[in-house]
């Protein structure tokens, strides 16, 4: 008798992108797909475009839904994560969708809603760059600053929807205005549109003469690769503006750090991707300057190495924990 | 055949004071003693004082060492948790002191060490003002400012020592120097030392003509008691001062709640317990105004309600938790 083939499907649901992985009982991943989400067509066409993703993973990989033994997806926030729903998500115009019933419903299998910021953090402890740790945490920068921490193997979380808000740290009285209505969070100093629209400003002044030339000055394109190739190209004060965030986030890091001890922290998202070197420089050191003395030499940090695999790897085993503890 | 009867012991090393209590396997204390520490008389002479407390204390619950299932202690740290070592304490004067081993070896039975505010907070989460919560931050502004938080039961900690530096967080850059050696922490701009020295210049100013003539401009005077008497008799500048040291709490504890989202926050130590309704309500506000929308009704604050009594509790609690847990 051979024992029965176990198989799981992570999903990352973006605000631009989706992807859906089948992967089998050791995390190899068996087949794939992928869809822009087009959220302005609304959640009912969006939970369709996830379920055909989904079919479609799963016919690349060979696998019928009866023989899924579970679904991760990480969704953009907030969430009820007890009760599978997304509550309100600006980045899908989704309100109130029941996900997690809706999955279950179709598949015919146990799944569960985590918070994107979650499920890529929990990927790369499980099988990149923060393998192993004791206490995990990511720093995410992007259009916002997502956070998340693993610690002794559990997602620290809120009673009901997910926690680690690093990009809403308070790090400067009277700083620029965020998007979440407070002034000086860290995500309005360090994320990567306050890197860009910095860049732009440059541009506009004549300091950014290669940004100026080849990308302009619309936040629409300057995006990572733009930053990286002005940087590259001899742009001095776009690397000095990407330093000074790449500080800031050295100091939210060091924060965090006083609090929660990890011995790792992951930076990801496409910025921190394109330029390694510079963000682990800069972080390492400004958070070391500025950490608890008996904390400087109890972390490291590092570049998430599983790129947008991380999303989908991370869902996956953590559907596949949920269900080794009994939950549906 | 009657059930073994069990018995614990909680004991709380400050750096002015220790105190032990044996408690009943309900926590009910049945016996206490208290000395002051003497740190300046040396680790052996410390140690000597603590085992003299400890056996005071058992004699005053008429309970033999032979009785005990465990001893929790709380201690200033730092301190390494796996071996129960005392790594270096300037408060208590004390380097290397493997007191775990030297209880166990004393009382012959299992033995704990805790960070002090750790044990505090594991009082109240326990016993007190937090009792019950999935999640409980601690804050204690004394000297400097302690912070702990109890997740799902566990205590957060590092790696081989405590956590939860909250005191350590970087509120405003170039801010007041720390203790540390950095600026701008939380402990530099509203901890009980940082509000004394505030209201000591502004007795000196002429400011606090309350303060000036009953107590005066020596900070070493300048304690809890004292400033909750200026403020009942009218010194408006010392009241400012501690709303406004009340505030950065409340900013620092809004950072926390974005990061850990506890359900309960409790604010403990002497000057919170001396001025409970300004502490309350200055922090309660502007922690509600500077967290996540999300967050903005998930948690609230109180005073700690256990007083001396949370770390002899709390420590007690702790051990009888990690013996059924089955740690030595």
């Amino acid at each position: 008798m051979t024992a029965k083939k176990i198989y799981w499907m992570g999903f990352d649901l973006g605000g631009t992108k989706m992807l859906a992985t089948v992967f089998d009982g050791s995390f190899k991943p068996l087949g794939l797909a992928r869809k822009k989400t087009r959220g302005a067509l609304g959640a009912a066409k969006g939970i369709e475009r996830v379920i055909e993703t989904a079919n479609e993973a799963l016919a690349a990989a060979g696998i019928k839904p009866a023989q899924l033994s579970g679904i991760g997806i990480g969704v953009p926030g907030p969430l009820n994560l007890n009760t599978g729903v997304v509550l309100d998500t600006p980045n899908l115009g989704w309100k109130n969708v029941k996900l997690k019933k809706k999955l279950q419903d179709t598949f015919g299998c146990p799944s569960f809603l985590l918070n994107d910021v979650d499920a890529g953090t929990y990927g790369e402890y499980r099988f990149g760059a923060a393998k192993g740790a004791r206490c995990a945490v990511g720093i995410f920068p992007g259009t916002g600053i997502g956070g998340a921490c693993i610690y002794e193997g559990k997602i620290l979380r809120g009673k009901t929807g997910s926690a680690m808000e690093i990009g809403h740290m308070q790090m400067l009285p009277h700083g620029p205005r965020c998007g979440c209505g407070q002034n000086g969070c860290l995500e309005a100093l360090a994320s990567r549109l306050a890197i860009s629209r910095a860049a732009a400003a440059a541009a506009y002044r004549g300091q950014a003469p290669w940004l100026a030339e080849h990308i302009g000055t619309d936040l629409m394109d300057i995006r990572s690769g733009a930053l990286a190739d002005a940087v590259e190209n001899g742009d001095k004060v776009v690397e000095q503006i990407l330093r000074d965030a790449a500080q800031w986030l050295g100091l939210g890091a060091a924060n965090v750090i006083n609090l929660l001890a990890p011995d790792v922290v992951v930076i990801g998202g496409g910025l921190a991707e394109a330029m390694p070197k510079l963000f682990t420089e800069e972080i390492t050191t400004t958070a070391r300057q500025n950490v608890m003395p008996a904390f400087r030499t109890t972390f490291r940090v590092c570049i998430a190495k599983l790129g947008d695999n991380a999303g989908v790897l991370g869902s996956a085993a953590w559907a596949s924990e949920q269900v080794a503890g009994g939950a549906k």
